[in-house]
């Protein structure tokens, strides 16, 4: 089945975007891995028309609002986000397809700043590994998106440290993998990375991999080649991307991290879907 | 007392509105005459986090929600806006001033259709009464606003005729006033208006003045000379109009008529209104 659109994150702006295109009448998946950044707000008070409401039952609410409406809601993890004809959207457990792709899955979260600051530092296998053929490369992570990173790397460099910082592999690695399990203390570098640092010893590298935790749907859609700036995706004032058929709404395109303005952002990005998928 | 800002508008984009000024610290009035469309929404399913309410409702917690948080809301009747060193804004029962002011009044909703085809058609006394010095002139409508411009008229026109179109007056007229107050069953003209057909006869005039019901922040805004396009006040992308200091959010601006652009735009433009009054 080809959905009109696969919305990556079901927080406010990624429902609010799927309530809408629904009621349009087009057939949506929403697939996310939680509900984000709201799940930690404690008490929120400035939302419009419910005085006080914590951020964990603000994301449950909408999510059974949503599935009252006959809206899909997957609980999974996006691990990869291609572009051919339509949008393929691998996840954990599966692989979907839409005519349409909307990014609605909050700001980055997983970011590293200790290996921030120095050049030869990346969150996209698929963008710069190639750059480091023939060097000795550091992998930061122990999940199944560090697996799938891993395996992109792997097809073009010899010299892979995968660095679970303290963590325990979820994964199974491919045989030949050099794997440092014990905590990363420090990263050092002038101003291009030189060296990780854990308990055990000092790793000498020329380039390094972050793939902490889960993928943040932003990470990825630096895959595909998404504009930045400030570190949020680069909109027009459709909400669309510089990539056709590819929408954002929410936190990931920037400006008010708040509820009322991913609403806002979700209900108008489904206006331009809409019309987008009309004019196709 | 001079406002940090006042809000003309008491629904989702004006209270929204409200509430982050309130919390960035600002003092603000809102001053709205009653809740606008959305009261006449029975029955909302597609605002993120309420599963089911009536525009009546809503309208009604998002003014509690308000109140509670110290925010004063007044109900009552803009009837004129000017903009001398700060913004005076006219009701009914008083006058009150802002440093800005923040138009999130609905869209326009005494347009007469009946007449809107023809050219010498105008919403605004003030910005057209000048062209009908010498010339007769109708003037539709029956309550405080309609007596507002028939004042600004009076200084420019002297053949006046008020048609109530069958309303009772709920004004005092200055004395000399001609008034019909039958019904209108047509309006007459080539490309420009020509008469006014009502049961008891037909009234040839040169130009027609609308003054329904009361008046809309939007009517009232092209006294201030606010740009517009398609029938919404033109902003930019912090949501101020041409004038600077002169904001707008909701409805008022064109787009999506929904709830959630309402309290995206009233959180956005509050962010805006608190950068713009930093750096004055």
């Amino acid at each position: 089945m080809i959905y009109d659109a696969v919305i990556v994150g079901k927080g406010p702006a990624g429902i609010t975007c799927a309530i809408y295109l629904k009621r349009y009448g087009y057939n949506v998946l929403v697939i996310g891995k939680d509900g984000g950044a709201l799940e930690g707000a404690s008490l929120i008070e400035n939302y419009y028309g419910i005085k006080q409401i914590s951020g964990k039952d603000l994301v449950k609410f909408g999510i059974e609002q949503a599935i009252s409406l006959g809206i899909e809601v997957l609980t999974d993890e996006v691990i990869n986000i291609d572009k051919e004809v339509n949008f393929k959207v691998t996840t954990a457990r599966g692989l979907y397809e839409g005519k349409t792709l909307v990014l609605a899955c909050g700001t980055s979260r997983n970011r590293y700043p200790l290996a921030d600051k120095y050049e030869g530092v990346s969150y996209c296998a698929t963008c710069d590994g190639f750059f480091y053929r023939k060097k000795r490369i550091a992998l930061i992570g122990n999940s199944l998106y560090m697996l799938h990173e891993l395996e992109v790397l792997a097809n073009m460099c010899k010299d892979i440290t995968v660095f679970t910082d303290g963590l325990e592999l979820e994964v199974k690695l491919p045989e030949g993998v050099k794997v440092v399990s014990d905590k990363i203390i420090n990263v050092d570098g002038d101003t291009h990375i030189k060296a990780i640092v854990t308990k055990s010893g000092r790793y000498e590298i020329d380039g390094c991999f972050i793939a902490r935790g889960k993928a943040s749907g932003f990470t990825l859609a630096k895959h595909l080649g998404l504009g930045l700036s400030d570190n949020a995706l680069r909109v027009d004032d459709k909400l669309m991307t510089n990539i056709s058929g590819l929408f954002a709404c929410g936190d990931v395109t920037g400006g008010l991290l708040q509820v009322s303005k991913a609403v806002g952002e979700g209900a108008n990005c489904a206006k331009s879907i809409s019309d987008y998928l009309k004019n196709k």
